[in-house]
């Protein structure tokens, strides 16, 4: 597969990685309904919950789940009513993190170009990028997908993602729910959600607080769109295939790739990079690109007294973001209101380590760029976040 | 509100004492979009998802989560980006315990009634269950809440339910996500699911192993159908409906109460009961009757050598039960398949032990049967469970 410079080393290479059925199209006349004969609930599985085949698939995900982290701190398999686990025991005073998130419309886009493991990788990717800003290290991971009629080639492809997720980060599928939905969602389609207990030494957790006047702001490259901001993707495209100006499926040269498959690439983990800058450099504040982009998330983590200056200039935009931007006619604040534009990762760091953390990430196969500076604020009604481009 | 002798200390009380908004009608009608000239990123609103508003919420949601446990363990609150807590000091060898759950198809009934605090308290009940079983005390919850259409006030009473279901079973409502997916939920709707985690003394966690010839099963009552089956809920009523042979929405002698409020009768949180009982008992297995019914769940726990005989007579049904089968025409086989027909939890415990526990459950308000034995197979082939009437 021809793919473009910027998802080189990213999202698409794990993609086409997996090494269980990697796109399945789900198929909307099959049907696989045993008979009555050898169901111990008839008359539910009538309103559309087989009971038996449902409890049979736990052997299946308990497999996928095997292929995780074989963590020591990992106590219960999946099957249990609850998943048991412990904090590593190097930790002095361990504090868990946990968080939870879901990949949101691109659930729709999944649904409708068939591939079902890439959104996978983006529910593990949201959620441990949460947790890894905090200076947490992911142990555990559970899941929870929810379809209208239990479709074992979809549940299979989510969770092959989901494994392949909880293996960049380096965190045990413990455990998850597998609901039958009748009604609820349609045939085809899949609600997916995540959630990651990490840990974290109380010494060493990371909250913004030693951010200060001086510091420098580096970018960690995103591998596209990740999961926010798709139900702006979704309209843009809509709009522009019913003007004949688009089609999802058509290789474009500027993407390397169609559109569709463009716009599918899996979220980037950070989680191996960021733990490993921490083990050898100072990051005083780390900031996810998630929902509401650089102005959302960038003030989250500042003390009062500063402001973050950002030239958005600084780095080059992967492609997607420039079509998308001229295809709905975005302004660029919206841009850097909806999107991460390229950036999925920002570290606040003292200016000294600039260079060597940047050489690092590369080494790490990470895309970095210094990409904008810390100051104190003038006054206290100074806006927390500045993207000013230098003349 | 008259209210079944069955529900008198149970669900509908605590789905009335809830004081903030408590029955939300959802308005189709009603918009609530602000002018364009006020939104960071109009392009988005226009695609159905409002950043300012939604970021507005947030202030909202920490509000109702300050409702729940102040637990000293939680070091963090709602807006960072993942929740951080660690395990009480007095634990020596803390193992943490984690799982998820949603509330299925009970979310439709929750949708045609207008009601959504008790699915919140559902919500947390199906999760804190499954992790009480194993002695784990729940400490801190996360919710993800997604939505069609941002409608606060649908998640302003499910969240005041969750934080309901926190302070029935002595948890922190850490974090959560309110995601916004046009698309995808119809208006009116919105799906809900839940993560605990919990913490246990190494020694201490239950897990059947104990469990032996000659124990004693104890049921405690459920509150009625709990959050699984409403499948075959929906279905016997959609059905029954059609034939003109009932109306939700009229009081029926039998139920005290409406089959619709008495269909959405929160799922009992036995957590506090059941810590109370461990610290003064023995209980070698704790069962959570959930999805599978009798059938699915007591095996879960039972070593190979032994057998649970239960007699499915031995305890009073709530009179939802008995009217879904015959509305249904549900064979008795299914209707303990698939429903937990009045016992949310079954405990195993020493013979010796049955009538001081019952009694303390009655002091715990809590309705509780002597309702099987455990006895030793005779052969491996015999099945883990037998449900048998004594003639």
């Amino acid at each position: 597969m021809k793919v473009s410079p910027w998802n080189l080393k990213q999202g698409f290479d794990s993609l086409q990685a997996l090494t269980y059925p990697s796109s399945v199209k789900s198929n909307k006349n099959a049907t696989t309904k045993p008979s009555t004969a050898t169901i111990s609930a008839p008359a539910y599985a009538q309103a559309g919950v087989n009971l038996d085949s449902d409890e049979a698939f736990v052997e299946d995900i308990k497999k996928i789940a095997q292929t995780t982290s074989k963590r020591r701190e990992v106590l219960s398999s999946i099957g249990g009513f609850a998943g048991m686990f412990k904090a590593p025991e190097r930790y002095k005073e361990p504090i868990m993190v946990a968080c939870t998130d879901g990949v949101g419309t691109k659930l729709k886009l999944a649904a409708e170009l068939g591939v079902f493991d890439s959104i996978g990788i983006d529910c593990v990717a949201m959620v441990v990028n949460d947790l890894v800003v905090q200076g947490a290290e992911p142990l555990i991971f559970l899941d929870y997908l929810a379809m209208g009629e239990m479709d074992q080639e979809i549940a299979k492809a989510t969770l092959s993602g989901l494994a392949e997720g909880c293996r960049q980060s380096d965190c045990a599928l413990l455990g998850g729910e597998t609901a039958t939905m009748p009604g609820v969602y349609p045939k085809g389609e899949i609600e997916i959600v995540g959630f990651s207990v990490g840990v974290v030494e109380r010494s060493q957790i990371i909250d913004g607080s030693e951010v200060h006047d001086g510091d420098a702001i580096i970018g960690i490259g995103s591998s596209g769109v990740h999961s926010n901001g798709y139900s702006l993707v979704r309209k843009i495209v809509d709009d522009a295939v019913a003007r004949g100006e688009l089609d999802i499926h058509a290789e474009r040269d500027e993407l390397g790739t169609t559109p569709g498959l463009a716009l599918l690439a899996p979220t980037r983990i950070y989680v191996k990079a960021i733990l490993n800058l921490i083990r050898d450099f100072t990051l005083h504040g780390i900031v996810h690109i998630t929902g509401g982009g650089f102005v959302g998330n960038i003030p989250r983590i500042l003390p009062d007294s500063v402001m973050a200056r950002v030239d958005p200039t600084s780095w080059k935009r992967p492609p997607i973001f420039p079509l998308l931007q001229r295809l709905g006619g975005i302004s660029e604040d919206e841009m850097l209101r909806v999107f991460n534009c390229g950036i999925g990762m920002a570290l606040i760091v003292p200016p000294a380590q600039v260079e060597e953390i940047i050489d690092r990430l590369r080494g790490l196969d990470e895309v970095a760029f210094k990409i904008g500076e810390v100051h104190r604020k003038q006054s206290p009604d100074d806006p927390s976040l500045e993207l000013v481009t230098p003349s």
